[in-house]
């Protein structure tokens, strides 16, 4: 931490700061620039707040050296994480893995019929919500354990590890009973109990990143779940809120380097809510290929317009095979498999 | 809902969707302008997804006209809501509402100072967090119900009421039984399971607008309580995320106008965390009042320098009792008390 | 400048960027702490680009210390600067200054009409476009000089300062000869040329904020002007983009306290642009003047419904007089006058 | 143009808008559903502001149906746009497209050196800023006419077409003189003057979209100089500002299927500016190809880290070449040529 002092403070203005510092139990080191005067805090200090260091007399404002995030970086372990799902495919590694399917469970067939097709296609996992979080408490809020049941049944009859979501403390056995991954949802990225309660089971974790937050706080999000014992945590980029009118949300596609440069952990990319226009997917499923994404969480439907959620963003069976296709070209191209 | 179509589509594009939105029960209504072809679907849609006709051929783009929220509209209820606490006080209404205390319930000296301190200022209620959302898990977590404790206490002393935070539905009961208004933070504004729980309690609810949600989000998030029976929803606006970083969080008071014009229900501004420098507290708290705004959350502590959590915002009983009094004087102007 | 290492760099990484920065003829300091290194570059780096350090190797991220701007900060000058017009009035002080008019001149009734009823309710400048930036090149682009000798006529009937906008550098001339305030708009603000042509006139500048510049951007805006020998620079907040769609533009109030604390210079609010809506700017008035601003640029016009550009953000010359009253009374409430 | 009207209005207030839209010249059409009544005005609106029928008594909101760009649009030319260049090269078509070079132009050394190592792997056309646009005044301004002077010379050794910025109206002929594309900055996209006079030359314009441009702006900002007879438009996408803090910039490139979806224009992408951190640069040159965009706007530095300008984001000669091979690749996979 970097105390920066504003200039003409005086000797007992910076005498302050370092006694601040050491009642932290921290070392000070003091500086004396040509314009100003800093004071360095030396020592670990994730877990302190010492933001107040700001009100004290003098001080123009501080600046943080050390990173927050721990386990989930680089720094502890320098490898790539990849995470083993139980129908052996992998998430992280030279594999780019796709998982694929409804927004929400409707019904049997619908469920089946996108399975198998993203199964021939080439997928490896399965995704769909039983459990929906919905902006309007007017609207179609899933089937519930029923759907759950369902994707157990699409499992078992085209062998997809099944990937859905969970949305309350109340719900996590239920889900883990028959997800093979757990997804924590945009708007739960910041409820922490939930990700805590995630870590405490022994299943992959599908975290998505908070439409506004920033990287650190998705690999702390990513360190409440791996501080209760559970390190399999795959990172999802879903796009975040900007000014942008075009999309409905803006694709940050260099949080695939990002990532890459800070943590060990597979991120994959969600193109459908990353842009909320099906006519975008193929283009940003490539583009994230290409840039190093681990894998694909996309929105497949067999009737997108009479789709009972997210039908705008959802792609068809058939633009989904044709896609596959694209990405298995590029996959030779850049050294990956699809 | 308004569909727009493509330049140049044929006859059959156009009957297409005018098969989709009977499908959908609702009435059509196609007009031929000079360039385009619209289609307007009559009816009421809140609760249908028909986003998907997006992806109909030759169909460009929808526009909602309904607004999807209605018990917390002013269509459904004129005159502004006014929420009654036990102590007597009012959120909404003539007076405006002063709630201030500490972020962080620390311990019992810290919380009956600042309490007794707001008290004598004017404040009507006593915030201060027991179970702490923090993004980071190294750091404080809050005292739990041994804090719920002390507020009680506090509250005894000073006859404030007790607003504080209930983070996960299993602490529902236990936060309800301490505090007189349930707080939302806002990470969990789309928990919608959170909002629910809230709901089938009989406590006012502060809910704070998530800090990239949308206002017709935000309104939506309120009904998800007062669709459960409880209509004393307090709307708390307390900063969005953009690109400025001279504030943590930009405040746009321009929501104190908008809710205004579109909802019933009081809003109140959090300037602490609106800004997240406490020598601009002040100065928002009288723009807050000024606005039209129905009252503050604000954080005081009484040695700020020394607070475990958000210091750096928090602004010293001192500033906090010179405050009340420039709220006082600019109260008169506008026909208002404090 | 402080060069933050990554954890496990070499001596030599150190040396290296030791190195580096000697070249760039400042000093070296080396602080080893627990977990990280970093270098301190002491010496005043204002229009070096060092950032380069940041590929060297093992190094992590380069934080800045100085702020960039000089002659518009309080290190400069402290005490607040006054602008005196040629109109006797001021901007910047005790007196809350307001200047109101039309988005756009379009013709002697619309500008006199609306000039006598500004003046009659307290403004003491006229607003008003005769050069217009467009987006929309199909849009009406303002009458050029034939309004400039409108703005200069309706002056002489009223005494009120003329404030308007100046586009390119060959209008400056001509804009200069007429106004007594030339207005730089937002489009503009990084039009750096522009900027230094402004510097050269011997005219007060109302410089608006980029609609997404940052606070020291809008700084060093102002210090090409001033660097030209022109020191009356009047700041003005017009609002950022956003994700907020219930505004055109989201209104961030807390700048008011951050440029008193950072420069000596005034800044006034425009809160028509600053929300799109007519019926949110008399709220947004008051609250600029509880919050501190130095005064307001209103957009105002006899007949809103008819008005060629911007009418949806002008309020009518009614509510104007309506809201100067309402100011005057918070302006006692605050020592200011109105 | 749909105007909705509030819940409960009368028909008198139906009648007053509909006898707005007349005055417009436009053709009126009410629709009554269930819960509002909507009055579609029928009629190209396109240069007209009606904006202010949302201030008409009982009028909610307003929704424009069409867009208001034309030239720039897929309806009014179909097929993709080719623009050529003098050397023979093109942006647009099955040819992706690289230029790059230095963000500055420092030195007759590190040009050549620059442009004849991008040549080799592969580049058509050499970048480089002789008049920089420079967010402070205290830093390097650019070379001006002898940096122009140096860009042919490399030309001439090289073959490559020259792009650099043009920054104000009276630079325009001496920049056209010596380069084969005009540049137009990001912080120039809304100086509508400059474009207006980079449409009077006949030379392409590279014009890169203001950092918080709306899709529709930067389309219109096409069409400021398409109006003016000269149709050689590449759009540049150079990042946006967002709350993301791990970029200097947020880059989005849906904008790539985006602007194929509206436009005939071709679009390439800016990853330096688009990134801010050379480290990133790779992988997102990879992604933009993946995606659909038809060149490459790149910062290559022999030296970055003593570049005078950008060295934090350009990328060395030798990464380029590497890069450049890379995207050899993929572009055999995507049908594309490199």
């Amino acid at each position: 931490m970097i105390v920066v002092m504003k200039p003409g403070c005086a000797q007992q203005d910076v005498d302050h700061v370092v006694e601040l510092i050491r009642q932290y139990g921290l070392k000070d080191h003091v500086i004396v620039g040509t314009d100003r005067t800093v004071v360095a805090a030396i020592g670990d200090k994730r877990g302190l707040d010492m933001s107040a260091i700001e009100n004290a007399p003098m001080v123009d404002n501080m600046v943080p050296i050390l990173k927050p995030y721990k386990v989930a970086s680089k720094e502890v372990k320098r490898e790539p994480s990849v995470i083993r799902l139980p129908n052996g495919a992998t998430m992280g590694g030279k594999k780019f893995s796709v998982i694929a399917g409804p927004c929400s469970v409707e019904d049997e067939k619908q469920l089946l019929t996108t399975a198998e097709a993203v199964k021939k296609a080439g997928a490896i996992g399965l995704r769909g919500g039983a459990f929906k979080p919905r902006t309007n408490p007017y609207e179609f809020q899933g089937l519930g354990e029923a759907g759950l049941k369902l994707l157990a049944k699409a499992r078992e009859v085209t062998g997809l590890a099944v990937c859905t979501e969970v949305m309350s403390i109340d719900q996590m056995d239920l889900v883990a009973h028959y997800a093979d991954i757990l997804q924590i949802g945009t708007r739960n990225m910041h409820n922490f109990n939930l990700l805590a309660a995630a870590g405490k089971t022994q299943k992959p974790v599908m975290l998505k990143r908070g439409w506004s937050a920033e990287l650190k706080e998705f690999l702390l999000a990513a360190e409440y779940i791996m501080n209760e014992g559970n390190q399999q945590v795959i990172l999802c980029e879903r796009g975040i809120r900007t000014h942008e009118q075009y999309v409905r949300n803006t694709l940050p596609l260099a949080i695939i380097p990002a990532v890459k440069n800070e943590s060990h952990l597979p991120i994959v990319i969600d193109p459908s809510q990353g842009t909320g226009h099906a006519y975008m997917v193929p283009s940003m499923c490539k583009a994230s290929l290409a840039a190093g994404a681990d894998g694909l969480l996309i929105e497949v439907h067999p009737d997108p317009e009479h789709a009972m959620t997210d039908g705008a963003q959802s792609i068809t069976t058939d633009t989904f095979a044709k896609t596959m296709e694209e990405l298995r070209r590029i996959a030779d191209a850049v050294d990956r498999e699809v």
